[in-house]
């Protein structure tokens, strides 16, 4: 059971192999909270929106900043997959990035305390999470094995108790819960005050809507899935970028044999949205998400398909052939989707290279 | 949203619609501790072991106490497939039950406290969670929609959100962990300490080791696919009754339509069994396991299996054809299985002919 030893070891802190990815269109504030547990990365800022506006950063952070013209400049004209006025510009910034792990959170998001009071180190959970095996294959009814006191129960098969890699960690939100605008307007007072002190890995074949607020992952194994699609400026939809990276993340690891976990950390969501706003960003993503997720559960990916990249490009094929019928939207994701990719491998020579080759 | 007002309103005590099965050899002296949460219950007692020894239940409590002549009786030739000496015997108390509801407990199961030093009425939980619906086709992240504080995230599909009936509702314990006997040699010490306030659908075609020690189901909706096995005494395996039943449920829930949930509530379980005693019954199961999970992870019930009792009888056929080259002890315990719907049918006649009516 020497998997289990990872945890009762001190959780490394992963500081040259972690880079913190925030979008944004104001001066980071927020991180003056975050500083006792986030100071030692290296944060990538994308900032959204009209790229002359100066955006502050509390003194004492090590960080790059990226705009509009910054993300123009570099990818030239593939920077047309990159979302603008939309937070789904953030994953600009996994592309760039040049470490194994990213953090992602939005700047509305603050320290979250345990039912104790302890304040909650979220980045220290994360990667607790993404060091640890998950467990897809076979449900554990207590939860993350690898938790300390915690182990596979009675009936669990021996042979699957080593797991497989975990690629995302998907944590959670106190206060103001991650709703669609229907169910804001419906319960404009409804907070999240349970603390589910809980990690589990989400079931091969069972899709989730992944929210990007408060989310890790590990770039080697899965960065080029992360793409936050079109939305904002120029598009028809918002608020279904980080939905759209997590059907497809979640149907490749499914085919990739890796784990997706949910559940803690948490952190603490300060200010809900405008539900009007909302509304009008999400109406086209009500009635397209019941024909988007049936496509992704019967989603067939070959076996020829060994990198992220080739699922990815299978994807973006499929997209193309079944779901343009529903709006010629989903032609130009499809196309976008693809120059994700090249931008991708043209960032990142080395991998791209090496997962060619491996092929 | 109709379906969530069920969450703020008392549960019922479905005091007339709810039988409580016990498997025992000794006196019923736990019950003294849940008095006052199942005193106003009709109590199925299968006592286990020498028919001729008395079982003493505590003043005040409504019950029918069986044993082994009793099921010889009631059952002649069909009584085979009812486990001698070992609490699978409990199975027969869900068949000669007349009630929608059953929830079936341990004897070394008290009452445990949540964090905040109540007492939990498992119970109640164990309603609330057969009367609310699940939700086994896409997972939702703040775990049980239908709770009181909670809700659909952003990016389910609206159409999935009334979710479908909860046949099966698996708690969990406190204290002495559901282990295996390796893993109590390994961890003789640990004890289950973490209280996780949630409740969750285990996701359609995922399955899990489904534990019996504090466990509820609507015998309407899937009480036929609860059949603990042969067990025990002249059986070459025990401490598997539960998870044969388990599998069982989940794959014909899952053809069926229906949900599992599993969380809460807890009981606390005092004692754990002596682990050298459970290698020996188990060891056969370890190894056993490994063939037996993939063969139900890829069964395949047809469609005009539209009863539970027609579903069972075609895993029973695929069992003997599939499983009995694993050991003849399947071929056997195939046999059971048709033995055991026969029985079902007979004591329950109207339910039986109105599904053979149906189909």
């Amino acid at each position: 059971m020497a998997a289990h030893d990872a945890s009762i070891m001190p959780t490394p802190l992963l500081k040259d192999e972690l880079d913190i990815v925030i979008p944004t269109i104001r001066n980071l504030d927020f991180l003056e909270m975050w500083r006792p547990f986030l100071q030692p990365y290296h944060l990538i800022i994308v900032q959204d929106g009209d790229p002359t506006k100066t955006i502050g950063v509390p003194d004492g952070f090590d960080y790059e900043l990226y705009n509009r013209n910054d993300i123009n400049r570099i990818l030239g004209p593939k920077a047309s997959c990159i979302s603008f006025k939309d937070s789904a510009c953030r994953c600009f910034g996994y592309m760039v990035s040049k470490k194994k792990y990213i953090f992602t959170i939005d700047d509305d998001c603050f320290v979250a305390s345990d039912p104790s009071g302890k304040k909650i180190n979220a980045l220290e959970q994360h990667i607790k999470n993404l060091l640890c095996p998950s467990t897809p294959l076979f449900f554990n009814t207590l939860y993350d094995p690898f938790r300390e006191g915690a182990d596979f129960v009675r009936g669990y098969p021996f042979s699957l108790r080593e797991g497989v890699p975990t690629a995302v960690s998907h944590g959670l939100w106190l206060n103001i819960p991650d709703y669609d605008a229907p169910t804001q307007l419906v319960k404009p007072l409804e907070r999240n005050t349970r603390y589910v002190d809980a990690v589990l890995t989400i079931p091969k074949g069972t899709l989730f809507p992944m929210c990007g607020m408060n989310l890790a992952f590990d770039r080697d194994l899965i960065g080029p899935a992360m793409y936050f699609g079109l939305m904002g400026d120029g598009q028809p939809i918002g608020r279904y970028d980080d939905m759209w990276a997590g059907w497809c993340t979640k149907v490749i690891c499914d085919h990739l044999g890796l784990g997706v976990k949910t559940g803690l950390p948490y952190i603490y969501h300060s200010k809900a949205s405008n539900p009007f706003v909302n509304l009008r960003k999400e109406y086209k993503g009500i009635f397209w998400q019941e024909e988007i997720i049936p496509f992704f559960q019967n989603s067939v990916i070959p076996k020829e398909c060994t990198t992220v990249q080739k699922c990815y490009l299978e994807l973006a094929k499929q997209v193309k052939e079944k779901l343009s019928k529903v709006d010629p939207y989903f032609d130009k994701l499809a196309d976008a989707m693809v120059t994700w990719i090249e931008a991708w491998d043209e960032l990142n020579p080395t991998k791209a290279s090496l997962s060619n080759g491996k092929a």
